[in-house]
């Protein structure tokens, strides 16, 4: 392990007895994060009241974190912006790529995709009523499905079960040729892989920012727009926060510079404190070498689970390069099984209808840490030690 | 001032030397607040990780606290939902009302409205292409402008600059009578004025919690839908923690049961911290009381203005009983002079062009805080303590 990790590690305090292998889902608290909360309501809020909209710099925070997280996707400064949830910012992505491309009906997508993409697809196709399709087909065959009645491509680039992860500079290139746009939905990415929307020359990209990056419970998503296309997009939810000049509070929207016109509401700068200490972690973070660090972490995951439980079969690409930072086992009492290793302190989870989920984060994970999950996976496995009165239960969260 | 409002005063700690009259603005912060998000932090987030979505109860917080705001807009428990901005719930509100009257192309609102809703409105019926018009009247017209080619009346109950109220009783009564039906912004009425719902049979309401309720900068919205109207709605902002089975991961949208339908995406659980710890205080509160209250102050303040300030002209309804619990007065360099009053420690705000904007709110404002407010104003005023270079800069958040 790098030096770097020795000490991003030092920096989140994880329980006791925990082997938290489900920072894909939420990721842990950076020890810093509750003093930056604590100091922003007491001697921000509390202190400057209203006036903290300018002396604090929260009006300005959508952009300024959007700027920090450029680094980690590959994005340009200036072009990322923070705010709303995902899903939101997968419908203003989605809608402004539709109103770019007038004259196409297909949304393609795969059957891997997180259903809420699908569904905010479903909605805005019911809401224009102009005759568009969504079109899923499986993940693998995406590629061949890039004609030239695709207006758009909604696709997540790591599978939130499997952890199959697209190629976003082929698939965008095949998209770009056919005349098609893309999204890149970087929920398990952010954070996991190298991203290079840039280099990719990716349309749009959207994310959370409380998997990977950290930023806790319930913290907002983000939303870039490639330079070339932000000009010529209309935002349907066209908020005040996105206008040009919102404070003089013109009758008539006019959408703001840039990225701007992506903002919708008020800026949750509570979230928006907690999500910066969280990147002040990353600051110190290369991304190259993260990527080589959780590939270690997985291949050494996957070969002792394989080497000590036959049982569970890989869910997973096996070539890393093929794979996000997370690791799926295929086990028929996968949830009960979870459960117990849960009762165990190893944290994963479990997605229906047979999958056990781990991801590898390796700003707080280390591969003492894997070593010691396994032997606890293994013991739970071997010995069967679940209830299996659990098996049919069903609750998970993501 | 009744003995309730002594004691919800002593949980905010104020600035010394501010006399806080931007409540309407943003509340400020109750003491109680700063430590209830980082027991969340710290001992949720922290040490629950992942299970507090369950264990913490976070995936119910939004519906459980729009219960408790229920209670101070005259809702019907389990019909209001918090989440996401103001801007997207005025989205949603329009979204389903247009949906339920799909042979009607009108939407009415004033001129005094506050400009995001018009420009979501604008929005939605650029994306919507159907021909739907924004009808934009005066505010003491509006009344007489509900016929029947309106779908829906998007009316701010209390005005933003004028705090005129508007009548939600009768209006509502009227759109009904005519076929319309009617959203309600309570931005600046919830936590100001009583407001009664489910008495007024209005269809849907929606506002934020950062003004009078005191959830903290950017805390989230809300949204109420009459209950004989939710169970017909199919929302376009069709995100999967609106879905009857979330963690089922289908990938076909089903709308959730009832109110559930109107979450989008995953729950602010920072922000909704906040946000409880400052309905602890509103708890404690009668409306009625604190409406009396409120316009006991409201009249002290008029009062003592005009007898000291000839050069100010109100601007809001003399009776209060047409009003909120803002009060505007004019004067031409009334930016330059709020500058002024700002540094003298009286906070209110401005609103162009020539609008003084100040806010009374009883949980922290008494009639000594208003006393000490006026005299101060009229030493501004009446011996024109301001810097008359900064008349002509305009610059303000709300």
């Amino acid at each position: 392990m790098s030096d770097i990790f020795q000490k991003t590690k030092s920096l989140f305090d994880l329980p006791d007895g925990i082997l938290y292998l489900d920072g894909n889902s939420l990721g842990p608290l950076p020890i810093a994060a509750a003093a930056r909360v604590e100091a922003v309501m007491k001697a921000e809020w509390g202190q400057m009241l209203i006036t903290g909209w300018n002396k604090a710099g929260w009006m300005a925070q959508p952009n300024a974190v959007g700027d920090r997280l450029a680094r980690l996707i590959g994005a340009q400064s200036g072009h990322v912006v923070v705010g709303d949830t995902l899903s939101i910012k997968v419908y203003q992505a989605l809608d402004a790529a539709l109103q770019l491309r007038p004259d196409r009906k297909v949304i393609l997508s795969d059957s891997g995709n997180f259903p809420s993409d699908l569904y905010i697809a479903q909605g805005l196709i019911q809401a224009l009523n102009q005759g568009h399709e969504l079109r899923l087909v499986a993940p693998e065959d995406l590629h061949n499905h890039i004609t030239e009645e695709v207006a758009v491509t909604l696709i997540t680039q790591v599978d939130y079960r499997t952890g199959r992860l697209h190629d976003m500079c082929s698939i965008t290139e095949t998209a770009h040729q056919n005349g098609a746009l893309c999204i890149w939905d970087l929920a398990h990415s952010a954070g996991a892989i190298e991203v290079e929307l840039a280099k990719a020359k990716a349309d749009f990209a959207v994310g959370c920012t409380y998997k990977y990056l950290n930023g806790g419970p319930g913290s907002p998503g983000f939303i870039y727009v490639a330079p070339h296309l932000i000009d010529n997009i209309e935002p349907t939810l066209s908020g005040w926060l996105g206008h040009a000049a919102p404070f003089a509070f013109a009758q008539g929207y006019e959408p703001g510079n840039g990225i701007d016109r992506m903002r919708v509401g008020t800026p949750p700068v509570l979230a928006l404190a907690s999500l910066e200490a969280a990147l002040d972690v990353w600051d110190m973070v290369d991304m190259a070498e993260l990527r080589a660090q959780s590939i270690a972490l997985s291949q050494l995951f996957i070969a002792e689970i394989e080497n000590k439980c036959p049982m569970l079969k890989l869910g997973s690409p096996r070539d890393p390069n093929k794979r996000g930072s997370q690791v799926a086992f295929h086990f028929q009492e996968g949830y009960a099984a979870m459960q117990a290793l849960i009762e165990r302190g190893v944290i994963g989870d479990f997605r229906a209808p047979d999958t056990m989920r781990f991801g590898f984060t390796p700003l707080y994970i280390d591969q003492q840490d894997v070593r010691a999950a396994t032997d606890i996976i293994a013991d739970v496995m071997q010995n069967r030690l679940w209830d299996a009165d659990a098996y049919k239960i069903r609750a998970a969260v993501t």
